[in-house]
C-alpha cells in the first residue's frame, strides 16, 4: 500500500463529503427574500461543516506528510475517520432542518467528537512512528489541542441536552475557528514541502 | 492503459460509493430520539456496507499492486467488479427502508455474491500473470477465503428465504468482519510497498 | 497545462456520472419480487448507460495517450464531451422511468449522438496532431467506427418516433456492445504501455 | 503541503460540483415534448453554469501553474473560492425551479460575485509570489478582466432587481462567453507546459 493512494482516497471522500453536503440545501419553496431567510438555519450548518471539513481536510494532510510506513492498523485508523466524517452531511441536515432542536444538535456534537476521537487515534499511531524530537512535539501539541476540543463539544452537549442549543451551536463554532490555522510548530519543522 | 490510471480510477468509483450512501441516509422525521431510533436499521445497513466497500478497497489495493499488464480483459473485469459494487447503496437504501423484509435482504446478498464472483474472477486474471511462487500461493489463499464468503453468502440467502432475515443480515456481517483484515500472506509478500 | 491533469479529471467527472446514476435508482415501493420487478426498465438503463460510459471511459484512455500538446481548443473539445456525457443519468432517468416512452427514447438517442459527436471532434484534432502513420490509421478507423454508430442511432431516433421504442432500445444495445471492445488498432500500435 | 494535492482537491471537488448540477435536472413529469419544453429554463440554468465551473476549472489550472509555494493562507483561499463555487449547484436549481424569478436571480449573480471576488483574492496572493515580469503582467490583466466581470455582474443585480431578469440572465451569458476563452498572456508565458 503506497501512501499517495492512501492519500488520493481520503482527498477523494473528503472531496465528495464537502460537496455533497450542497445537495441537501433544498432550494425554498418561495422565489423571495423571505423563502430564503427561512433556510437561514441550514445555511448556517452548512457553512459550519464546511469548515469542519475543510480543517480536517488540511490538517489531514499535515498530519500524513509525516507518515513513515502504511500498514493495517493505519488504513483502518484512516477508514475509521473517514466513518464519521461521512455522517457530518447526515447530522448536518438535521440540524439545519429541525433549525437547531436539541436531539440534532446533540448527535451534530456526537459525530464531531467521534470523528476527533477518531482523528486522535490515528494521530496517536503516526506519533509512535516518529524519531524526529521536532515532529514529536508537534503530535502532542495536537494532541493537546484535539483534548482540548473534545473538553468544548462535551460542554456543549450538556448545554444542548438543557435545550440551551445557541450556545452549544456557538461553541462548535468556537472550536472550528481555533481550528481553523493549521499547527504552526507541524508546519514550521516540515518546512516549506 | 497504465496501472496508475486504472487504480484512480477504481479508488474514484469506490470513493464515490462508499460517501453517496449517506445522500440515502434520509433525516428522521422528527427532531428526537425516538425519531432517530426508528432509524436504526437504516443505519446499521450503512455501517455495513461502508465497511464492505472498506473491505474492497483494501483489498482491491493489495490485488492492484501485483498487476503485471493491464490490457482489455482486466479493463472489463475491473469494470464488472465496479458494477456490482456501484448496486450496493441500492440494495442497502432498500435493506434499511424495508427493515430487512426478505426480498430486499435477498437482493443485498445477491449482490454481494456477484460483487465476490466478480472479484474472484479478476483475481484469476491477475494470478494467471504471477510468476513469484509466493504471490501465487497469497492469490489462491485468497480465492479460498473468496469461496468461504460466497458459500456463506448461500446460507444466509437460504435463511432469508424462510423470513429468518436477522440471522441473514448478521451472517453478512460475519463474512464483513472476517474480511476486515486484509490478508497477512500478501502484505507479507509485498512487503512495506 | 499537462496531460495527467486533464486525464484525472475526466476520469473523475466520468466516474462521478457513472456513480451517481445509481442515485436515481429509487427503491421499489413494495419489498417484495414484484417491486423489483416493476423497476426493470430503470434497471435495464443503467446497465446500458453504465456499459456506455465504461466504454467511453476506456475509449478516451486510449485516445489520450496519443495526445501530444494540450492546448485551449483541445480544453474545450474535452469539457463539450463531458457536457454531453453529463446528461447521459438524466435521459437515463427518464428513459427508465418512463417505461421507453417514444420523446424519452429519442432523448437517449439524441444524446448519445451528441457525446459521438464531440468525442470525434476530439478525436479529429488529435488525430491532426500525429505524425506517426500506424496511429493515423487507428485514428481513421476510430472515425469510421463513428460514423457508423451515429448512422444506427439515426436509425433508432427513427424507430422510436414511430413509436416503436423497443427496437430502438435494442439498437442502442447493439452499439455499446459493437464498442465493448476496445479498437485492437490502438492497442497494438499502442503496445502495453 | 504539496502543489499536487491542492490540485487533486481542488480539481475533484470542480469534478463533483459540475457533475451533481445533473441531479437536479430533476425529469419532467409527462414523457412529452411539452414536459421538456416545460423545463427549458432549467436546462438553461444548467448550460449556464457547467461553462462556469468550466472556466473557473481552466483558469484555476493556469493560476496554479505559476504557484511557487503553499502556505496556509493560499490554503484557506482556495477553499474560500472553492466554498462560493459550492453554493453554484444550489443557485442553478433556484434560478431553474423559480423560472428565473427576481430573487434567485439576484442569488445567482451574488454568489457569482463572490467567487470572482475569491478568485481575484487568491489570483492577488499568487501575483505577490511572481518575479518573472511576463507572469505579472499576466496576473494583472488577470485582474483587470476580473473587475470588469464583477462590475458586469453589478448591472445585471440591478435589472434583476427592476425585475428585468431576461437580461441579467443574459449579462450572466456575457460574462462566461468572455471567459470561455483562457487567457492568451498566460498560455503564452507558460508555454506548452
Amino acid at each position: 500500500m503506497t501512501k499517495g493512494r492512501l492519500e488520493a482516497f481520503s482527498d477523494g471522500v473528503i472531496a465528495i463529503l464537502i460537496t455533497i453536503m450542497v445537495l441537501e440545501l433544498k432550494i425554498p419553496r418561495e422565489p423571495t427574500w423571505a423563502g430564503l431567510a427561512s433556510r437561514w438555519v441550514v445555511f448556517l450548518a452548512y457553512v459550519l461543516s464546511y469548515v469542519y471539513l475543510g480543517v480536517y481536510w488540511v490538517n489531514h494532510h499535515h498530519l500524513m506528510s509525516t507518515v513513515r510506513r502504511v500498514d493495517g492498523p493505519l488504513l483502518w485508523l484512516n477508514s475509521h475517520l473517514l466513518f464519521w466524517l461521512s455522517l457530518i452531511p447526515f447530522v448536518t441536515d438535521w440540524l439545519g432542518e429541525s433549525k437547531a432542536a436539541p436531539v440534532p444538535t446533540i448527535c451534530y456534537g456526537v459525530v464531531n467528537i467521534m470523528a476527533g476521537v477518531a482523528y486522535s487515534l490515528l494521530n496517536d499511531r503516526i506519533a509512535g512512528q516518529q524519531e524526529d524530537v521536532s515532529l514529536q512535539k508537534a503530535h502532542r501539541h495536537h494532541q493537546r489541542k484535539g483534548r482540548l476540543a473534545v473538553a468544548t463539544y462535551a460542554v456543549a452537549l450538556v448545554l444542548a441536552g438543557f435545550g440551551w442549543t445557541v450556545p452549544a451551536v456557538a461553541l462548535y463554532a468556537v472550536v472550528a475557528a481555533v481550528y481553523f490555522v493549521p499547527s504552526k510548530q507541524f508546519e514550521a519543522s516540515l518546512g516549506a514541502d
